[in-house]
């Protein structure tokens, strides 16, 4: 047993969340405020309106994290109650980051229908849903059926990786002085991360983009492909990576360890950028990259490498927003403005908390394309620009949102 | 809008239950535990032994509140959302007297299948599950068909009531010296509460009873019962409340307010036992029962009276015992110790503490039948006798239980 593993399973002991009481609770006139018979007089409230159910109810800040455990980190199938420790990460990260109540629930189904049927029988209960570690392809078909729920419903695994690592790209391109239109892309990878990826590094202005899945490069000559990646078939003769990375710009890697060769990093453009995302260990180590390609960005989905695209940057402040001007839904714009909020950030430097964690300045460059998960500003930025999305896009139930001082707020908050 | 109302609409604001997390989360170390990549430690372990949820998660000690809102508290089928505050509350009174994590889960299906089938899809998120405020009859096949789940199912509307109401009547039994398989006993009300009463009041010795439901007594005569009122059925000609009453040693009101007169009182046996629990008004009042008998023994649902019938004496250490000792289920002879060792603790003086909230010596007899929930050593007695009943019953994964330590380490705990 390594180290790692030792400490992990020790840390883990018991279990990593647990609920506390707001009120106070230690009188009998507390508990007839509490419970019966003064509770009474909430739920009638209630009954009347449901929408008060955000006002006398923990409902307003609260998310429930639900797997079906059919895509656990890079572990695969194994079960949703084999990934409860993972669920009941991401439950700590929400509170943690964003001060978000959240509550994990393991599936005993991986069954399209029954997971999106209960997941509505349940919903009432939650004022967010955040989907989690659900395979594709019927990740997407669960989450589309799901939006027709009056809360934000949002698959992380799809859109956490494509909205950090979009903010990624933004930044790497203007370090380099390419356009975002000019870029030859090569996303490796086409499951749930490296569709939505794929969907938003369109909508920010990539054009050029090619996919492979465990087959190789999608394209015309592909005879096996389902709906959600038919979306992606381009006209080319190149079927591999070897083939397809020739000239390149960008590599988006969701696939595994060490795919990237000398030689394939050799083909690739002048100043590559490269997100090698596989977890736990990269498709090219950045230590190989930076030998054989001085010029090269690179980022990872590892905390102990520079770059880290991790997607604490981005759901727990994407499901603020969304709650505290009861978004009815995450739209695209939402998700967008997460983007360019990350971007904006990424090119100040550091905040002084982050600065004592690393002991040292830390400025906008190739190490440093996008923020520092610690950042205390993150919140602020992210949320706030995803709250006013909500309000643009007319799909928020909040009407009196004061944006400067929101963000304010957010930014006193700190994490 | 009164005073209560006021203060009670306050006390909900934004809720009055929260998460927190259990584990350091403050640097990047502890998030490559809590999260990727030492999370993946055990999620193998659990992969490869299901029973390691219980050890490296929260689910030893997480129950769910579940309702459908069916029957929510005395005010009926006013749907779940609307029932959210007292299901908040009740995982408020599992946190506080029995230091369980408790979640609630409000369904948006009121159809006895979907219920089960969505319980069943959720179930192993959890270590248990409290149903709550389903309504009679179908509260009790959506009970019978979870007990094939492996974690304890328990609907505290049957079983919370027949516990600490057949606890009072042992009891009351004693300090009046009548035998219980001698007693006359009338219960008003044939759903979730009166039904689990009279079958826990059998249990414990009672012989001769009689149920009334809204329309009169379950006699022979009756044509329109159903599976679960047919059990009760008497040979008598006996048709109204006021007839059945004559000569009765107990009644036991789950019905609505002010329906004993003076007439029916008076016709009751000598020494008559009265549990007028109809919320928030008795069956009859305190005041008023003593005036017109003052040999009664009264006890009600409230807590500004003597005597208070609440259900936070059983549910939460009931769990509490079920939990600890790992138990499949909860079984008739685990609630049969809930209720005998709240009886024995009945006897007993009140502790230090409940004798400085009343600020008075309060001593076992006609205004004391049971213990006061605020009693610091309810949870040591009955999570104790429950845990080892569960022992005996061999539906508890835990074999080494020592009794004598388990009681006295939740005595020094107390609540």
């Amino acid at each position: 047993m390594d180290n790692l593993e030792q400490k992990a399973l020790k840390y883990h002991e018991g279990g990593k969340i647990q609920t506390s009481i707001k009120t106070p609770m230690n009188s009998y006139e507390d508990l007839s405020l509490a419970y019966s018979p003064g509770v009474a007089y909430p739920c009638l409230k209630i009954q009347e309106n449901s929408d008060l159910a955000y006002k006398y109810t923990s409902k307003s800040n609260l998310v429930a994290v639900i797997t079906d455990g059919s895509a656990v980190l890079g572990l695969g199938n194994i079960g949703a109650l084999a990934g409860k420790p993972v669920m009941e990460g991401k439950c700590c990260l929400f509170k943690k980051f964003a001060n978000i109540d959240a509550v994990d629930i393991e599936l005993n189904t991986q069954d399209t229908y029954e997971i999106i049927n209960t997941i509505k029988n349940i919903a009432q209960s939650f004022g967010g849903i955040n989907l989690e570690d659900i395979a594709a392809p019927k990740c997407f078909e669960i989450e589309e059926k799901l939006q027709e729920l009056s809360i934000p419903v949002m698959h992380d695994d799809q859109h956490g990786t494509a909205i950090i690592s979009a903010a990624g790209l933004i930044n790497a391109c203007k370090l380099i002085n390419k356009k975002l239109e000019d870029l030859k892309v090569v996303i490796c990878g086409a499951g749930a991360a490296g569709i939505a990826s794929a969907k938003i590094y369109k909508q920010i202005g990539v054009k050029n983009i090619f996919m492979l899945d465990s087959k190789g490069v999608i394209n015309h000559k592909r005879k096996d492909l389902n709906l959600h990646k038919c979306e992606f078939i381009r006209e080319c003769d190149e079927d591999s990576l070897e083939e397809i990375l020739v000239g390149a710009d960008v590599f988006l890697g969701l696939s595994k360890a060490d795919i990237l060769s000398e030689k394939m990093l050799l083909s690739m453009a002048k100043d590559p950028i490269i997100f090698a995302l596989a977890n736990p260990n990269p498709e090219v180590s950045p230590e190989f990259a930076k030998k054989v390609r001085s010029d090269v960005i690179i980022a990872t989905g590892r905390s102990d490498y520079d770059n880290q695209i991790n997607n604490v940057l981005g759901f727990p402040y994407i499901f603020r927003g969304a709650l505290d001007v009861r978004a009815s839904k995450i739209t695209e714009n939402m998700k967008l403005a997460a983007v360019y909020a990350l971007a904006k950030l990424g090119e100040e430097a550091v905040d002084e908390k982050t600065k004592a964690i690393y002991n040292k300045e830390l400025k906008f460059g190739k190490d440093l394309i996008i923020p520092k998960p610690f950042d205390t500003r993150v919140k602020a930025y992210v949320s706030t620009a995803v709250a006013k999305a909500a309000i643009d896009d007319k799909v928020a139930l909040i009407s009196d949102f004061d944006e400067e001082k929101y963000f304010k707020e957010l930014l006193n908050e700190g994490n």
